[in-house]
């Protein structure tokens, strides 16, 4: 079994596709949320991802950053 | 009114806080997936993180990645 | 209030937007430096980007490297 | 002469070194902003990081987001 | 069959692994480089990770900078 | 002599150099492996990247992940 030290791990439908020359904007939705990646275009052509199609958003924890809210908690 | 670039937006509640010297792991629950995020101790100490706090966690579309699984598409 | 965990936040004023098809390069005068940020065109067409505007250039702490002079600091 | 791809490069003098096993958060005042580095231990102990000492901030253009204040510009 | 968008993999073992509160420091040998990931405490713990393991480095693309020798080319 | 925090430093040789508008994919051979960069058309051209130039690709550890094969281990 492959383990993967990537923490987040989030399953969602491929919405949109923008391919550029160089890379490629991804556009998901992922539960209530609408997710974008932007990777290569050759990633893109790779995995053959077209609108529709169900693939997991992998981001790695070091790439997360938090808001908070403040007056909301008061 | 603040307007951001980062695409990625979502919304959880902090379910636990671990602090190092440097860095801090902060846990979330967003919807139906687990969230890990890793920071600096100063911004968990700075913006006060604790659990079942509500906060957003923010992802550039840069950091997102694309997970494929051919065999259940098929 | 809104608190971000993001440490870096270097205010500045736009000096060039090259859109392409995915992604879009913003260039930034931010005090005596140069800066240039990579984002998605979605981005750049929905926050309005153009040259001569005051925004904010927001980078995560795990993003910054350090480069040291030795031979300055003899 | 070495050239990089890196564009963000903001020189700035070390203002703090916080030590942790694994990660080191390193703190800068570059012009009028203050930075924040989240690095290896390892990075920091072998450029023997000190307070005082002048470095050099880099940053990947893929790790600037960009953040504006639309009631500033009204 | 599983399809990653991530570009760059490069199989190597494990030669060091230090783990602080929150943070881990993992050191890979790969062909004849040396490579370090910092990755969270939690998913060194999770992956069993130690010396000795064979392992496969991921990086985004998005992740990789260029540095050129100019002096070395001519 | 300039020291750099960034930990992993692979040489290679440039393979394919693909423009678009604002970014650039820079293909890579390093060792036994291929590599991909994602960066700013800029930095191509301003550092003249060609085909069979041989140069490091760089990568900071926050950015590396770790994939397991526990199958393999077995």
């Amino acid at each position: 079994m492959v383990k993967m030290s990537t923490r987040n791990r989030l399953p969602g439908t491929i919405t949109e596709v923008a391919k550029g020359q160089a890379a490629a904007k991804v556009s998901l939705q992922v539960g209530d949320n609408h997710m974008v990646a932007l990777i290569t275009r050759e990633s893109a052509d790779e995995l053959g991802l077209e609108v529709g199609q169900e693939v997991t958003a992998l981001v790695k924890a070091t790439d997360v950053m938090i808001l908070t809210h403040e007056g909301d908690l008061a």
